[in-house]
């Protein structure tokens, strides 16, 4: 469609406008808590004065990106950061809460990095007793991700090593194994456990799950409802991400996303930020999956973004515009052409379908499908129109966030 | 071993003789015959007047290479440019040219790489017909290695492409799988099938066995007797070799090794030339596999090196010396005291565990084992004084090489 | 302009036209006669059967680019390859021939990395007869280059190392520097020397001139009228090359691009086809210095690639469509917008500047500029539609095409 | 000297050591004061329970590395987090603590990124007003330095931006250049301004001082007095460092470094943790060049690592010795073998050369010299079995570390 839009230019839009609707409107991306909360660098935070500090004002804020957006209904929690208390005890009201802005709880973080006990690891700490609380840990968040009504719990592992000899490699793979094997048979049947990698950070000389292979092993051994996540941002340089997700995929084994953009390594920028293009390259294999399958690919979609300068609230909905824009531009790629054109090897032909959709401007068809709505054409003006962060600002003065120091 | 040498350092010393003798006794190390022709960049060839142009001449330098080093006894072939004819027909032949320098045929790898026909793949083309060529050419190099009687073959693909959109990858993939499994299945009871991986070149935007999760993947859907191939040079920036060795050794799919170095991207350096350190990990995985399981782990250990400007013969004497150097300080590691600091998580003891095997000067009890075996002490300044380079230089004087332009 | 779009959007359309047809009209794309020869990896050369093999060839299918894009009036020639014989003597047949074709000669490439000579390196050469060799075909270039009515002359150095130790790079260092300002005292008044870099390769331990720094420094002990060349691929994975070319543009030492796109490493992928965003930031970048300036910053912009899969000049065409829509995005840049949001440090909006104009199709813009100029629409398809490429095929049939093998 | 290390045993050691005595004799270790204080990642820092709190514990902390290794009088400060007073009242206090603990204040860092105001930066802040801030904290910090009896004032600017189009990089590098003369202006005849480079980390988008180029343009642009300081963590992946170095010295531009080690980015290891050959080739530019100039570099040469696992005071004493270790055998590289083999284009004879001298063991030479100082041959198990850190446990109990939590 997008290769004729100069010859028919009113036709094409309105075509364009349907594909576009129709992809948007079956997309959700899931905004996570911590990406309202005051983070930072090793070197330090940069506090807002809209930053939230509470579950509460997380939802609040979250619940403002939805109803702007009308396409976050879902918010991810952190266990540790969001979920003190007991699932059996607190879901209702934590439930009762998400409701009151709008929103419901979404994917379950297990928090396996900051206590002092995971110096070393966690379900792959030396240690069993670290190992074991680890693993309850992750129970419990299973646990209450199946009173929130939330079908997937997403651990990320930082465990590794930051110096040659001193890990055993292959020794902490198979605790991962065990542990992880454990903590699938504590899922209810509709519950999904994701698995993420990430090649460094905290740990800077091995990661245990460095990689999208171990990720698929450690999965492939803990059952049938483990899956991989991918980060968008936990990447070697170089890597090609679109291919690991065409894998996955065709393995059966992709369970959802963390979307972040980053130039050098994992730096959490707002997806899109840095290379748009990428992003709209993995949209694209994922929609020409699902339209050869004829069915959705049942994937997780996450924002998982730390903007330590930008307002948050605002900086998730230019995320939330800026992904729609990437994911409607894969929309509008000419597949049939795309795989006649690869069939003949007639390589500019198939480049350029790529490149024609992403030529478009598709702003105009986002604009009417969110006219349709009922939503604000503009969700950033209509945001910053409300007054919202005014409000806020004022309400949060005596919170007192906490500065830290490098050293 | 290594921590005490202060104390008894003729006790040490003797002792550290004993392990490395132990270690290089079994260790073998396959020399390429595509090492001994001229190479070159994109930029050209800078040829060799004694470089190899006919199998024999691979023999002949690999030969000296055995004859000094006493641990290289098997020349890996490359189908196309060793192997022109028939197996059935010619092996003996080979066999028999092979035995009178010394040496015998060892892996087999197919040429999937060079022809036109190749130009958007072989395994993996758009084109069902040249999907069969290439086919048949593996099942023909299996040919050739069971008459040979060599075990491993080695396919290398570069298939991939160099711009978005112009290949379905995933398509790609299962028409790998489709054929690594017919590959397979021409398999004899003795024989493997090596799956290498590389994440680019010549394929520039995505290369269909990028990484060793997908040769994995391939591998274990291509039947009982495939493993992955570790080429040390095809690894992205920064990504932990010896953490792929020794999952891959966990999951008893490594098959083997093609060993170089590099510094940026495949650069095919002389083997422990940039981060020796590295080299001695990797080795360290392999030995606390073996010592732990009690046995060896089968591994085929080949170089692959194209060394453009050291003379071919001397730098591929260098090269096994470096090996053998590095895999003796690996061998001297105190595996026991490394367990014990492990499990107490004393990093700085597991450490230097590994640094003062390193920091171990091995060449004396190198050159021990070597008398021991009637070997020269000093193999490249044994072979410098044999005149073989003198003569082959005149002998091949006549030979016509091809110098190549970059356009 | 691209912000208020959506409000008014003929007269958003028709400034548009007017900014994209301004930048165009003043910007040329300089072709690289080696672009349309055979051209591969060392893994081999896939041959066209189009290939220009002769510089009448060249020029033939540049002035074809020339033709249906109206903005590649100059053709970079490469001296070893295309210019042979001698300045004082051919240099007014190579004018003439080139004006057959409807374009001239551009910068001229002394060719110092593929004489066997050049093995250890060319104005670095620890040899100084290979030095003065070098000098000589560099000086020789300059004389091309003023015969031909050329201002820049574009040496790229190989000259580097593959092992550690084997060169002494302080004194390489010394002996480029030399070479070059001895290189400079030839030049002619209107003459400029361009100094690229590059990482890596064709060696792989050190290159002498492997960064911008290192190229700037030279260029300024050369003397006034050298200038550093950017060449997009060659960088470090990760280096921000925007601030690279602002920075060699405040330091008034930018003379000019080599275009083309990678990802890995020195792909010599089309430009424009793996990161757009990226091409799109340098624009920026050029653009915001002119307009500051007031006056044009004289760099020389020249694609230089190496296609070996496309139709050469198919994909010369794309490049150019390419180039011309990317640098059209970075024309309507709202640069007073941006100026005020960063003034006041609001992120979101300064970005959503950027992503404005590139999100802002102006394919329609271009065409406009194209008829306006009397030019075909869609040049790819016009071009196609001339039987250029079938008549040639069958005129090119008789050239013997050198095919190389890796070994 | 080491080739010929297996035929006169004996005398090649006594050589050895006097050569490594010579070598050592001459070389000091900057301590940075944060070393000893609790530091981490983003995601946490792991406390310690002898960490310091104090610039006195910090002194005294650095007093025992210098105790037990001899080599390392002087601690760098951070003026943040150890000078909170005035130079002038407060300096002879902070001399006479240093002098109780046998140490001296060194370097003075600036410190710059870590306060509210700086989260656009600080001397390349949009806003003057923190421009000035910084730069009197810069002057504030030379008053420091100048009453402590240092010479090197070392600033890291942290100055950068996340996202596109949000800075003005142009702009930002014409203000870090008029801030630095500044600065310069402000130093006594005896100090020196020590420019960091940092290619990322916090800012991910750009860095002001994103490499050595930029310096380099920044301390000539300062005054004579600048120099460029080289943090060896701070490169791209694959960036030849001693590469680097040589140019810097070659220009008379480099000032010093922050050792560390790295995988993947920034990672502060321990310095020779990761690659030590790499470590080995930098000591042999600097040797090579203070060999061939006939004096010293005048290099500072400091310790710049973040331990958050190790025991900080031991993992110290642990990177002395891994840095004399690498330094003596850079110190018995045989220069004038070396230099006769690349004159000749000898390549595996000059990398054998600095083969050799890096297999060599040269620990038994460096006890004979810690020997002949009075000093322990073995620091660490020397300060280990001194029971400061039982002690300081015990003392440090009481006071109260902030653990920190990524969101």
């Amino acid at each position: 469609m997008p290769l004729s839009s100069s010859h028919h230019p009113t036709r094409a839009a309105d075509a364009c406008e349907v594909r576009v609707a129709a992809a948007l409107e079956g997309w959700r991306l899931e905004l996570p808590s911590w990406g309202f909360a005051d983070t930072g660098t090793r070197f330090g935070k940069f506090l807002q004065p809209t930053a939230a500090h509470t579950i509460e004002e997380k939802f609040a804020d979250a619940g403002q990106v939805h109803l702007y957006t009308g396409c976050c209904p879902t918010v991810a929690l952190h266990a540790q950061w969001d979920l003190p208390g007991d699932a059996a005890g607190d879901a209702r009201a934590v439930l009762q809460m998400a409701a009151r802005y709008g929103v419901r709880p979404g994917s379950i973080s297990p928090t396996l990095f900051q206590d002092q006990e995971y110096k070393h690891g966690s379900l792959a700490n030396e240690q069993p007793g670290i190992r074991q609380r680890a693993l309850d840990h992750i129970v419990a968040s299973i646990a209450w991700a199946r009173a929130l009504g939330s079908s997937d719990v997403t651990p990320w592992f930082a465990d590794g090593s930051n110096f040659p000899a001193t890990a055993d490699m292959r020794q902490r793979k198979r605790w991962l194994t065990a542990g992880l094997a454990r903590a699938h048979a504590a899922l209810g049947p509709e519950q999904r456990l994701l698995i993420e990698y990430k090649p460094f950070e905290p740990a800077f000389y091995h990661t245990d799950i460095a990689d999208w292979g171990m990720a698929l092993l450690l999965a492939r051994a803990a059952g049938p409802q483990a899956r991989v996540l991918v980060d968008t941002g936990h990447h070697y340089a170089g890597q090609n991400i679109e291919q690991i997700v065409a894998w996955l995929l065709d393995e059966g084994m992709l369970g959802g996303f963390h979307l972040n953009d980053r130039r050098y390594a994992d730096d959490d920028l707002t997806f899109g930020s840095i290379d748009p293009y990428q992003g709209f390259r993995i949209f694209a294999e994922i929609l020409a999956f699902e339209r050869e399958r004829g069915s959705s690919a049942g994937l997780a979609t996450m924002i998982d973004q730390s903007h330590n300068l930008k307002n948050k609230v605002e900086e998730m909905i230019q995320t939330v515009m800026s992904g729609q824009e990437l994911y409607a531009k894969a929309a509008i790629i000419d597949f049939d052409a795309l795989a006649a054109a690869r069939g003949e090897q007639r390589l500019i032909d198939a480049e350029n379908i790529y490149k024609d959709a992403f030529s478009t401007d598709v702003r105009p068809a986002v604009r009417a499908w969110r006219r349709a709505r009922g939503l604000a054409e503009d969700p950033l003006a209509a945001f910053r129109a409300s007054g919202y962060l005014e409000r806020v600002a004022r309400e949060r003065a005596g919170h007192t966030a906490t500065a830290t120091s490098y050293a």
